[in-house]
């Protein structure tokens, strides 16, 4: 466990290999600040890793998920493009690329970890936590929870995954846009009827125990075949329905070598509980 | 007719140009053996070539719509990867990598036959039931419909296609995922809930008796724009909305010079109901 | 403004920079002549290059949105592929697949002049009106509307957009097939349950001022955010995540030299309505 | 021919279908102005509409091929980025952007017109002159002809072409790179060693004359089977072998209705020398 | 053996596991017929699953490679699009692009075959020839070898496989476009020099020699290690660099499990001559 | 300079700005260990972010560039797969491809620096050193040098670049895949003839010394343009022509805002020697 001490992230990790991520940032209202997406990145390309970690649960501490990008600290930062006139706008730009990349890629890695992320959303959620909750798998809320795609209103585009993601997630495109171009308020309510979220609770205690119960379900499962599974959804979506059938094929010539399909087949026979052994 | 002739499959083509596939193995809850997808395939191919099929039903008899995979067969078959342990597993998977394409190209059969499939779902659909129902154009249940992504309880991920097609088929990325990660079980309400299922009817009966409406009415279209129609929105899923456009135009250069447009059109104008001869 | 001057289309600008477009052939239900579509790719390309435009609406005049394609006219041009049966095939349609392909880029100039646009639908919207609202990013509809996608009634498959934009506007692949092979009519309400349109109002007039309104709201924002955010919703549309993000580190690499930024988030600390030059 | 006046290019087409476009800014060592692209696009785009040019050559008057970009203009054009340092650079970037696209559009139009387009280069060919030789199919030079990637000698990457089509167009990348970076002359005998042009000829008149006979052999051919042919190669080089062999299909499936075949074909078994009318 | 006896070709292979095919319509100069590449397509697809062959040689009997295609046979075939004017363009387009896919997967199928294919050529090899040639995976020619790419000369463009892969064969693009829109002859030497084939011999039975040598050479290498690389390279020409990286390490997770390595790592530390199972 | 400590290399940077990287394990034939080429991923990656490089050259000392693999180090490392039978091969499998897609990542870390790296091939060059100079962007060579594919000899196929990057390095693709099938010999003579090197040299001192040259004057380029340029070809490499020029738009829009063009233009018109400040 001593491997998981961040600053903005609390870790906890059960018996049963459901690691709980909490942002831990409240006197800031978990706004993102570098470090808090930097340990996202490590964080959850450590548990790519650890076969100990087979779900993760994703929730904030405090008043609400996130209040977005810390533009205290972007006012000073690498974003502040314009304080400093004199700089080569070309040089700075080959700079300012790579820090993009590099911020796009922490939170990707929630992606990348291969273990099914579910996201537990309170309060508000705002900017780059909608890049954050889009690049997970499932999501679940508290019914005060509202979302705001507040990037047009800093004056840019979400650069950070919500316009790669956030269409591919739910199936209403004429949505996706409206809120995209207007960043209005959307209620947990309407987030659940666009499917944003899958399941709405009286609090986020409830949501937290409720994601808490889906993990560990997860978890109970071959982690050969759960992160098999998700591996194959991200590489499906990004490309053919033929090219993900071929990458499977290999995929699966290999994975089918696991122990675990003979002990799930019998004990799906038997009537028992499989027990799977970590990754 | 005589051409149509399965084991595990019942095919029957009405004068209109419906040809209904009933899926056949009732005592083993129409689970998939090595000989049903085979067949599924040929079947499919077959209705590529055949003019006399403008629209194909699949349903299933007996208890349900299909128990999943063939365990039985499955343990002592090509799946077994377990059974004889001294193998070179690498020459194994060159030969098992085939075995899944072959098995995955019988289930494409459905989509690549040009001809639109309405898949009519009652009792359990389980397993490699969702990687067919994936594949057909429209679904349609009868109320005691239910449906499982049960592949992780047998320790692998689904290779057949649902991966591929279902996050494509609905549009709630959250709620594929949950249900691909947990195995858990779909009502017939939730599924059309979701939009994986169109509507819902009373019995199978219903069912079969609605999707055969619906079938005769798209084989009185013309058949050039059908298949067409079919064939495009294949396309245009795996590409770019421009490629799609740009192949559309070739597509349409050649098949406007169908004599069903003007056909279509004089009846548009006339008022009277069109009659277009087969492919 | 005398630059918008058309036969078939009225436009006029706000001082806000919002253009609504009319589309005006009451007479002949708004059916879309050749003159017609030309005008539409004309007025949106010129629409990119506008700085006075942040946003646009379309809607259309009399009786309903549009009856679909000019078919009188159609049935002496260049689609009355049957008129001269004397002609090189080969030949006739390497100059019909140019015909298309042109056709096709006048509408997709909705997608590509990076303003966004809401359509307006009220009473039928048949056959190219999905192509051209499909193109549309945010579509209101009056509650008396209904939709057709009326292709395969004249016998072809849609070749204007709708296979290719639709499946990806709307999450609900078994309904957009059902509706496509078989050209039934789609009420407003069913229309809205699946995602075509956003918000349904009592009359045309009520859906024009709402969307006046949304196009009001979006041209108040920065004018870089919101193209910079519709150029890449519709590149990450069309690519993988990975792709859609590292374009979007090029693009914002750029983009972040705005002064919208510095005057946007200074107006969100102040709390005053921040005001962006045009484009 | 009165279609095709120009101010910066002369063309002429003879009654075999060859169009002979000669750049004709001798004074200017042909440096290329906005006028001269714009003249170039408007010229290969009318080619692909008209069914007498079957075949064109390219070729430049005066001392040499091209000197490259008018740096005159650009000094004072959209290039000159640095020229008002107090604009927003993201609005400027949006519509620069827009501008080097509009370039880029107009050599590619060299690609696009499906008619084989012969380059003859003599004395120098540097800059936005290896972007448009790269453009045209088949290469031929005088003795006295050298090349220079001259871009980075004047701060930047080429962009209107090189860097996507050179590297396909000779399988040399260390050699192509090398010339890219370093904006090294090339020889006209190693220009030929590496691929980058067919033939050699001892005069700019002789090497003209060989193009003018290689384009008056493909305009004997079938112009169904040549633009096909150009068609094909350009849409096979941008797609997978597999993707490549599905569009052919279509395409083919067309094609082989025009009559030139059975014409071919019975000139091919009788030995005579077939006559094609024009596309 | 008996399992590979055709009409049209010589099978015979060694005990080392090289496939010797010979065409063998040496009266029709080896004219392709129907049969000719159905059974092309059928022994290639067998050698995929047949162990016992570890590379294969495609040699012909005669006077030459082939004529190409068999023109009398085509006169009366599916090609003959012509003959009978009263059909619907549009359903004999469906039927024929059918034909022509079926023919690409024929010839096809030495490339899908996994392991690798010589092709040896002597004298003529026209039209249907070089899309054979192109897909296999090295050539070698006698002296006396001709090349056209004959099909402008009957009126359309090659459609079985040469403007996909001839382009990727060899990396002169100008010299690539002119054999393909000139249909003109070119020599042995030509070919060496432009890299269509890697070594020239003096006589037809010298080619096939040194081919024979050159695949008991291969035979004798790790089958694993042989259909992987094969495989891996057709993979990665069609993808991106990144991808193809992708794929070649999930590829080799799973083939890195043959008992072939640590067989010839010791043999290589040992310096004595690894023997490997078949595959 | 102090930040380039590697056991395995050493690295000089010249105060003209060029790069100078030494394989230095001698003993060891320079033998790739994992630490070797960690520490080459990480020595490239340092260079993207240090304006201080602009350009790199990468030798080896001792006797050759180097013998492959350390097939030491591989015996009990992670490739060593059949060491310990009893593991569970599909969890194995999911850790063992972590590995190679980290190595891999290494080496492409050459690619992805932006800076032209030039490679200076001496003696032996196997195995894993043609996935290195394949990355790279030019090579050059002493006369004793000679390449060997070496992988299918240690019964596995290439999987750190040599099948991705050699086929689009060499445009001889027969050439490619009989060295890929046999692992022989290639010599220096060979190797330039191909195209795989560009130039050869008396000795590996004559090379190194031509190499550092080309690298000085690459060096003393504006840098905006020289790491714009790799970057655009390596993205047009792996992209369509049209998206290659897509994406070089919008990267010039940026990189035209560069002081390095009026700098350049000037020094062009003045017949001076430009200076440009680094990255």
């Amino acid at each position: 466990m001593s491997n998981y001490k961040f600053e903005c992230l609390n870790v906890n990790i059960t018996d049963e290999g459901v690691a709980h991520v909490e942002i831990n940032r409240p006197k800031a209202l978990n706004a993102f600040s570098t470090q808090t997406w930097t340990e996202i990145g490590q964080c959850f390309t450590q548990f790519k890793h650890d076969g100990n970690v087979r779900c993760a649960v994703l929730s904030a501490s405090g008043r609400m998920f996130t209040a977005g990008l810390d533009l205290k600290e972007a006012a000073t930062g690498p974003l502040a493009t314009n304080s400093t006139e004199d700089v080569d706008r070309a040089r700075r730009g080959y700079y300012h690329r790579l820090f993009i990349l590099k911020f796009q890629d922490a939170i990707s890695a929630i992606e990348t970890c291969n273990k099914p992320v579910i996201a537990v959303i309170h309060g508000g959620c705002l900017g780059i936590g909608i890049d954050v909750i889009s690049a997970c798998d499932i999501r679940v809320a508290a019914q005060d929870a509202y979302f705001i795609v507040k990037e047009v209103d800093i004056g840019m585009a979400a650069d950070i995954g919500t316009l790669q993601r956030l269409p591919k997630v739910v199936g209403n495109d004429s949505w996706v846009r409206e809120v995209c171009y207007t960043a209005r308020k959307v209620s947990a309510q309407e987030a659940q009827a666009v499917g944003l979220v899958g399941s709405l609770h009286a609090s986020k205690e409830a949501a937290l125990a409720a994601a808490m119960d889906t993990a560990s379900l997860i978890a109970s499962k071959s982690p050969v075949a759960v992160v098999s599974t998700k591996h194959l959804l991200n590489y499906s979506r990004d490309h053919t329905v033929q090219e993900g059938l071929e990458y499977t094929a290999i995929w699966n010539a290999l994975a089918h070598n696991s122990k675990d399909m003979p002990t799930a087949i019998m004990a799906s026979l038997q009537k028992t509980k499989p027990q799977f052994p970590k990754l």
